[in-house]
Parts: C-alpha cells; sequence; structure tokens
C-alpha cells in the first residue's frame, strides 16, 4: 500500500479543499469546535468516507467516525486526529492527520478488497471532537470522553465565553449523535512536530516514543475592588497585579529550575475589568510541561511557594487548582519498530522523538496500543496562522501511515 | 433653605428607593450607563423632578436635565452628579450626589417662590451620562461632550465588549434625546470622598480645591502565537508575559519615584486567550495620577523606559498611546469662601481636600465657576459594593448643597 502519483495529487487537491474550509487570507484557519466552519468540516469529511464505502456515524460528545467492516464482530482499527483549530491557527494542526487517516484507510481498504491485503481487524477513522479546547476546556476533550477520561455530561455542561453549552452547540450544528460502543484494539495517529526536532536533524518521520508530562492549573486571584485612582496604594488589593506577578514567576521558573521545563500563562479573565476600578478577581491558566516527572513535581512546588508570598506581598488570595495532567508516558514500544518498517519500506528517513504537546493518541494509548507520528514543521511555528509543512514531508506521512495501518490491520500490533 | 426633619426622612427614603433600582443583596447597585437599571432611574428621576415643576430634557449624548426658570433669559446654575454605577459597585457613588443636587435645588425653587430667596440666575438638574466609563470609554463621557471637549460623533460610536455602540444603547433604552444650548452659568456637584482624609481628620464636608492631575493610557502589547507547550522558550513572543512585566513595573513606580503617585492597570483583554496558545495581543490601560505635574511626567517618561527594556526582553513590542489626561487643576477659590458660608450656616465642619478621582466638575470646572463638594467615605472604600457613607453625613452634605445652590442662585458666584 505505497503512494502514487495519482493519490498523491488526490490528496494534495483535498488538503487544499478542507484548507479552504474557514479558510484566512493568511494560508491559516479558524475552525474552533462546533462552529459553522466545523459543521462544514465535518460534513465534507463525512461525506468522502461515505463516498468510499465507510459507514459514517457520530458518537454522544460529537466524535466523528468513519467505519469500514472487513471481519464481522472484530475490532477496529482506530486512526485519526482532530479537524478543529485554535481561533486563528494554521491548516495543518490535527486537519493533516485526519485527512492522511482517511487517505490511508481508504488505500489500506482498496488493498483488502484486492487481496493484496489480509484484514485480521476492522478499519474505522475518527474526526475527534474539540482536541483544541480554545472554545470549550479542557483540550482532548471528544478522546478523553471516549477513553473514560472524562465524563460525558460533564463535557456536555461546559459553556463558551458566552454561556453556550457544549451540548447546545453540537445541537445547534447537528453534529450530536447516539453512536456508541466502538470496538478498539488500537489507534494510531499523525500530527506536525510543532517543534523544530526533524527540521534541524533533517529527518522526515517521527516516530513518537513518549509524551512529555503536563500539568494544567487553574488560577484564581482574589482582591478587592477599589478605585484605580483615589484608593491608598498600600490599601489596594489588586487581583490582576496578583496575576502579573504570577505569570513573570512561571516564565522566570524555567531558568530557575534544575532540568527542562516549559510553562505558560496564556488565558485570563479580569472583573469588573473596568478602567476605573482595580480587579476583584482573576482567572487564569498555569500550563506547565516537561519530560521529567521530578521537575514536573518540582516547578508545581515552587509555584505554590511563589503563590504564597504573593499573597502576603499583596494581600491578595491565590487558589492554585489542578485541572487535568498526563505523565510522562511511553507509547507502545511495539508499534515503533512497526513505525520503523513503515517508513524504511517507503523510503522515509525517520528519527525517535518526544512530543510535548498533548494530542488524542495521549488518551487513546492508556487504552489500547498505540503508534503516534510526526511529520516536520517549519521552525517549529505552532498555534500559528504561518504554521507550515512542506507537501513533500505531508506525502511522506501519507506513505508511512498507509504502511502503519497496514500493518496493524493485519494483526501486527495485537499487545500494549 | 437649611434642613428640616421632613426634608431629611424624605431625601433618605427617596436615597432608599433609588438604591433599590438595580440594587445587589450586598447594598451595592449594578447599574451601567444605557442598561436597564439605568433606564429605570432616568424614569424615576425624571418623574420626580417633573412632579417638583422642572422640566426635563434629554440631550444627544443622553444628558438628562430639569430646568427651574425663575428669571426668562438668564442662565442656569447647574447642579448634578451621575445615576450610572461600575458593574458591581456601591450605592454613593453618583447617585447620592444627583439626589441631593435635585433635593438643594427643590429647597431652593421652594425659597424662591415663597419670595424667601431672590433669584438671579435660573437653576437646573443634572444626571450625567456615563460617568462611570466601564461599559463605555471613557469615563465622564456625558460630561465631556456637553463641554465640547469629545465629539458627540466620536461619543455615540463607542462599543461596548458586545459590539453595541452608545447610539444604539441610548436609543434601546429610550435616552437619546435632542436637547441643546442650555446656558450655564456655575456648577455645582457634591460626590463621597473615595478617600479616607474626612474621616481621619473628623470632617463632615470637604471643600474640593483642586484635583489631582491624571494621565490614561492605553496600552498594547504584540507578540506572536505559538504553543503554550511546544514553542521552546527561547523561541515565545508572549504579549502576556509582557503586560505581566508592564503591570509589576507600574506598581513599583510609586515606590521608586520621588513624590506622590498612584497608578494602576485594571483591564486587560488578551487574544486569542486559548488555554493552549502564548498570547500574540494583549490590550490594557494604564492610569497614572498625581497631584504634582513633575511627577506624573517622569512617571509616564519612566513608563516608556520600561516598556522599551521589556520590548527588548521579552521580544514583544508595546505601543503606549495617550488616551486622556487631566492636568493638576483648581476649583474655582471664590467657590471655596461660598462653601466655607454655606457649611458653617448649617453648622458642620468643613475642610479643604484635593480630589483624586475625576468628577463631571472636573470638565464643568473648565468652563464655568464650579464648587465640589465632599462628603466620608468609611475607610475609604470605592468602587465597591460595601462602599458606604452613614446618614448623618449624607444629610450634612445636603443641607451644604442646599446653602451652595441657593447663594449661587442668588448670583453669589459670577467670576472664575
Amino acid at each position: 500500500v505505497s503512494g502514487d502519483g495519482e493519490s498523491h495529487a488526490e490528496f494534495l487537491a483535498d488538503f487544499a479543499y478542507l484548507s479552504s474550509i474557514g479558510g484566512l487570507p493568511s494560508g491559516g484557519v479558524d475552525r474552533e469546535a462546533a462552529t459553522i466552519a466545523d459543521a462544514k468540516q465535518r460534513t465534507w469529511l463525512g461525506g468522502w468516507l461515505a463516498a468510499r464505502g465507510f459507514d459514517v456515524h457520530v458518537d454522544e460528545v460529537g466524535n466523528q467516525f468513519g467505519l469500514m467492516t472487513f471481519v464481522e464482530g472484530a475490532p477496529y482499527v482506530l486512526t485519526g486526529s482532530h479537524l478543529d483549530s485554535q481561533p486563528t491557527s494554521g491548516r495543518f494542526d490535527g486537519a493533516y492527520g485526519v485527512l492522511a487517516s482517511a487517505h490511508a484507510a481508504n488505500r489500506v481498504a482498496k488493498g483488502v478488497r484486492s487481496g493484496a491485503i489480509n484484514a485480521v481487524f476492522n478499519l474505522a477513522v475518527v474526526n475527534w471532537f474539540n482536541e483544541e479546547g480554545s472554545r470549550f476546556p479542557p483540550s482532548m476533550m471528544g478522546s478523553a470522553v471516549f477513553t473514560g477520561k472524562l465524563s460525558l455530561d460533564t463535557a456536555l455542561a461546559v459553556t463558551d465565553a458566552r454561556g453556550v453549552s457544549v451540548r447546545r452547540a453540537l445541537d445547534e450544528i447537528g453534529y450530536r449523535g447516539d453512536f456508541d460502543g466502538l470496538p478498539v484494539q488500537s489507534y494510531a495517529e499523525i500530527h506536525i512536530e510543532q517543534g523544530k526536532e526533524l527540521e534541524q536533524t533533517g529527518h522526515q518521520i517521527g516516530i513518537v516514543t513518549g509524551t512529555w508530562g503536563a500539568r494544567k492549573l487553574a488560577v484564581t486571584v482574589r482582591g478587592e475592588q477599589s478605585h484605580t485612582g483615589s484608593t491608598l496604594m498600600a490599601d489596594r488589593k489588586d487581583a490582576l497585579l496578583g496575576a502579573a506577578h504570577l505569570i513573570a514567576a512561571a516564565r522566570a521558573l524555567c531558568e530557575e529550575i534544575d532540568g527542562v521545563l516549559h510553562t505558560a500563562v496564556s488565558h485570563l479573565e479580569v472583573y469588573p475589568n473596568s478602567p476605573v476600578v482595580v480587579a476583584s478577581e482573576v482567572r487564569s491558566n498555569l500550563d506547565l510541561r516537561s519530560p521529567d516527572p521530578a521537575v514536573l513535581e518540582e516547578a508545581e512546588r515552587r509555584m505554590r511557594v511563589t503563590a504564597v508570598r504573593i499573597e502576603r506581598d499583596l494581600n491578595v488570595r491565590i487558589d492554585l487548582a489542578k485541572t487535568h495532567s498526563w505523565d510522562r508516558n511511553d507509547y507502545t514500544p511495539a508499534g515503533f519498530a512497526l513505525s520503523e518498517r513503515a517508513s524504511a519500506d517507503a523510503g522515509y528517513s525517520h528519527r525517535e522523538i518526544l512530543t510535548v504537546a498533548g494530542h488524542d493518541s495521549t488518551n487513546l494509548k492508556d487504552l489500547v496500543p498505540t503508534v503516534m507520528l510526526f511529520v516536520p514543521s517549519r521552525d517549529g511555528v505552532s498555534h500559528n496562522e504561518y504554521e507550515y509543512t512542506e507537501d513533500a514531508d505531508l506525502l511522506a506521512g501519507l506513505d508511512v501511515m498507509g504502511g502503519v495501518v497496514r500493518q496493524m490491520v493485519s494483526g501486527a500490533l495485537q499487545s500494549v
């Protein structure tokens, strides 16, 4: 099941069309979860899959599946990613993976039908709901519900900044379904790297061996409303000032700590957010990531110490609540060899790599044997309209995914 | 025109009713400009004034006037404040001044009708539109348009966070009028102090002699979207981190600078404000206040130096644009003696004081002779639901306003 000129051209044409849905002049896209743009791309993907013989279904949290059944009663090899994007973001993040999975699955299905491939398992393509989490936190929502890490009711009740719930938003776009109970045997996903390692080392395929650990915290800083002009400085309890000190401290921690650590605060809501009222409450996120569990533990400990110091210095109260986290966690070792074979068979250079970002595969790998592949990102630019991956790298990834899915359907990845 | 038991009881009853409009369980109010609560309180005030013989008019920016004409063709002594509030705030800020002006004007009108007062000028009560500026910036909007400091078209085009313009919001509540051309001879306003000076020195009446200078700047920090996890720390251009450093620096400046300075950042908008995307743009305010023009100048200079340092250190761009400011500016000296007489006549202790906060009188005093009075604020609590002034102090202020307005209508304040 290797690529040929025709299937490559079809892939690039499909990707160009998909990229036009919610497309921005920059070449990026704006397709947040359960928006009209998301509805349109879902309907396009559903049509694409149905036209090629996949049975299209949507589950209760909006995950979209295309099923190709070869062996009645056998479980499914699942492959996919997510079509939703950040509000203004690149066209590759997620969408490339869904389309590469769909094309790879279609190649394999053709191979099974022609007798070239002996299917032991069935095959399904998935477009996970709301991987980005920008409109409805947390990220990786659809795969978290699918794997039982987040309850359906909790997910459906999450509201966006305008108070619209996931339930209502999915109903509005007509993508809250009732499909249930897909037996999954294994999972494969491909994604752009969102880093510079493949580019800098000159490899086309990254075989993801593990994921950095992440701790996501919800920060609440509470002060007291007062007048920005007349209130004596000593009397102020300024929640936004408290948040500012915490943000600066989180960044400084990356240099202070012994080990590799990435930190960020990127979401912030101020109350009452008036130009003449000192803020009484600020809510923000705090994102800590490291490949080393001890560094992550120490980072959280130090942030808690810093919060106590800020509380005392600035007369505010700070609450740090863990919302979700994942540990440094390895992908299925049997999948590495399988991926290496697929890459070597297709003639592309590969390298083992860690993922810093979370992916839907981060959820799936705790449930079933999981393969995760990367293709290069130019300059590591990510969550940005100017995110870019060369066509040649997109096609290399597609070909390797074809080989990976072929082996998985043939029964090559049966144990964790 | 001094108070008596009956008029005092009526004032407190009216104030209690007014406080129930948009009232919160805390005793505070939520009556932002051109909301339904604002419409209700305007209609109540209009009815109150009309029932007492005032001609009620609304101008093109929603300022509400009640005119009492004694001398055909003569200009008007104007007195009032604002009924609008911050989103959750105290019931005294602004509303006390409007009601005290209305009651004082009614007392004086009775005096003129009975022949006890010889009116040289006419008398008008005003409820200025949108003094708070929380929904529609800038603050003191209605009086700024009235005094020609802000164009009507600019004011009407300002939009709130949901994109609703002042024009549409005023139309929706039915308070965009066409009244024009009120000839104003002088202005008087009373307000809670929003500071602790009267309370700490044990005085009931503050005679405001001048206003601190203020500089209001719009801050824009520009960075670049990237992934909160995978982007290398060295590659990030984090607009929110830049804003955090600027907020911390603004606070620190109060201790560093030689002189009295108040600073605040209280309003902040983050884009794209996603939990997994490093912010590419942050917009915020910067509020600098000092009684000393040299300190204010130096504060702005140092903030600009700090901004350049942050730009270099954090690889972001910062723009500081002055939006509005007022200089340290004195009230009409002839008004001080007039206020002292009114206070002494009514038997209350008084003290000269500066105002840190801006008031509608800040605009009016640049146009006509202006008197500004304060009553105490418990603990100086301001722009807070728990803002509080004792009934006895409210009534003292009312009585002194009665004396001030009586003298002004009699022609006692004829030169700046």
